[in-house]
């Protein structure tokens, strides 16, 4: 597989194919790990990090889990490309950016992908459609067994996996999950809801990454907790406090439908029509209207659409795409030109 | 003919069959006349306009210019059927409102409208698709001339014809073009040259009629001198200055063709795909959106749209219009949705 090849699929968590994926976006679960006896990244020297990733590097090349892999080298991505992967939530923006040998390993469905050298010397994670935490978990729990035979990961007996950040300590986990929630949005309840879920020891960010505003009414819940309890019961955790958002925006959804299904329709409509017929958009304002046809489709108010079309769109249109797509570097101008094209161009079709 | 065939039918003028009808929506010429020794409307007492009336009527019901009319009492047309014929240039406010004895009679193809007992005891408009005043003036000529055999005017051999207000004294012609200009509205030209304009001696108004705002980009620009020069000589001199306006109105799309194509298709199909598709939408909205895809069709910017149905959705989108298609009183909200759904039907048909 080439990095290119990536521009050419779907990235299989936005197949909307998982359970309640009408208001769950994608599921991921990732584990954070070090080598035993070789400093923390952000502390290793180059020689340290070269020596992690010469580790690691033949290992990944015969997992079971990671069969076809894109093994990609940082120093010899250029710009528009890491910036690619980063839209694709396939490497972090740490990982696009400053020391050598870093690296990933990007499995053939993007269901894996596993950075080296970013903040801890291996991070893997899985990526999985709709609320699916738990297939996250058994994958990324079949890599991990794998792997674990291989390495010596830092670990201790009283705290568990060792991180560079003492917030991944003990079972290196983070399972998070992406929702859609419009409805929560329009009826000004969202706030007060994810600000309860802090106190219950959750974090709340947006689609694109850490410090993202929650553009596009979604939002990503992970736990805050890594230590003093098993993943098992930290997935069991969070899964319940999700049925109960999900249950919240499926309530708001159906009172919009019922209280002012001309307002929404309204709103869904506008949306449709400006994004198909705009000539130059922004990232932002295609974001929101496709989160407003996402919707639509959902409650059946636009028919005709596919939802996977409107789910890609959200990944195609990030800059780093359009130029990919264009095969050249583009101004913001251009970018905001063909933006319009490629979705006029998609919903259309 | 009967009030509801007007609904049934396209104004003449909007037919954008005239001269210059990319830029000039509709040409505009009405005589002020008053009968000798009866005190001017509103000096007259209940039977002296009653006797206005009795003079008036029979008269028009045999005028060659007029037949197959449409004769109506005010005192007997209702609120929504009054606004109507407001909506449709037809009749004044002032005759929508206030005293009795007040008529109209509107001719077949509402070319020739003749209010009686508003300002001056008759007031006749003749209205044209596009630069049209010398055909306008051609047909009100003809009608006045046949008017002047029946009724003893109030003409004083040194002031011209005598009406109620001043600044209709002489000639007691009013000769008006509706300008569509959206091209010196985007370049933020539109204001010097309008403000030259009034120091020419010309008026300028809205789409709407006095005291209306510019909406959608219209403007009505009418001589303000009636007194000292002929009818023909008034006539010349504002066409003189509507052709250079609409010169400028021509540089400013050129310009804005060559100079921001992008930008301009944008505007033009953003406002296209919200009216294809609004649930709910207001008048100043629909004039507005309305506005540039009329521009978008004289740019061929929007191809398979026809001008015509445009143009009649400026006067079809009115209140009063919304309802007698409905066929009852509808509120705010409701005029609204049914407005989105009119406009989508007439812009898809």
């Amino acid at each position: 597989m080439k990095l290119d090849d990536l521009l050419k699929q779907t990235n299989e968590w936005l197949k909307e194919t998982g359970p309640e994926c009408e208001i769950v976006m994608s599921s991921r679960v990732r584990y954070a790990r070090n080598l035993k006896g070789i400093p923390f990244s952000h502390w290793a020297g180059t020689k340290q990090r070269k020596k992690v990733l010469s580790i690691i590097e033949p290992v990944l090349l015969r997992n079971s889990c990671l069969k076809n892999s894109l093994f990609l080298k940082m120093d010899e991505v250029n710009a528009v490309d890491k910036q690619f992967l980063v839209e694709r939530h396939l490497i972090s923006r740490e990982l696009a950016s400053g020391n050598s040998s870093k690296a990933v390993n990007i499995s053939e469905k993007e269901i894996f992908s596993l950075m080296i050298n970013e903040e801890d010397h291996l991070r893997s994670q899985v990526m999985q459609s709709g609320f699916n935490l738990n297939e996250a978990f058994r994958l990324i729990e079949k890599l991990d067994l794998e792997l674990e035979k291989s390495f010596d990961f830092a670990y201790d007996r009283r705290w568990g996996y060792l991180t560079a950040c003492p917030t991944n300590v003990g079972t290196g986990m983070r399972a998070s999950v992406m929702l859609h929630l419009p409805a929560l949005v329009m009826t000004k309840r969202v706030r007060r809801i994810l600000e309860s879920i802090t106190k219950l020891n959750l974090a709340v960010r947006g689609l694109y990454g850490e410090g993202s505003e929650a553009a596009g009414n979604f939002f990503q819940i992970s736990n805050q907790v890594t230590l003093g309890r098993s993943e098992r019961e930290l997935i069991d955790g969070i899964t319940r406090i999700i049925k109960q958002i999900i249950n919240y925006e499926q309530k708001a959804r159906d009172f919009l439908f019922e209280d002012s299904k001309k307002q929404l329709e309204d709103k869904i409509f506008r949306a449709y029509g400006i994004l198909t017929n705009a000539r130059i958009i922004s990232s932002k304002e295609t974001i929101d209207l496709l989160s407003l046809a996402r919707l639509g489709i959902n409650l059946n108010i636009l028919p005709g659409i596919n939802i996977k079309t409107v789910n890609e769109l959200f990944i195609l249109i990030q800059p780093a795409h359009i130029q990919k797509i264009e095969g050249r570097v583009l101004d913001i101008e251009e970018r905001d030109f063909k933006r319009a094209q490629l979705v006029r161009k998609k919903l259309k079709a």
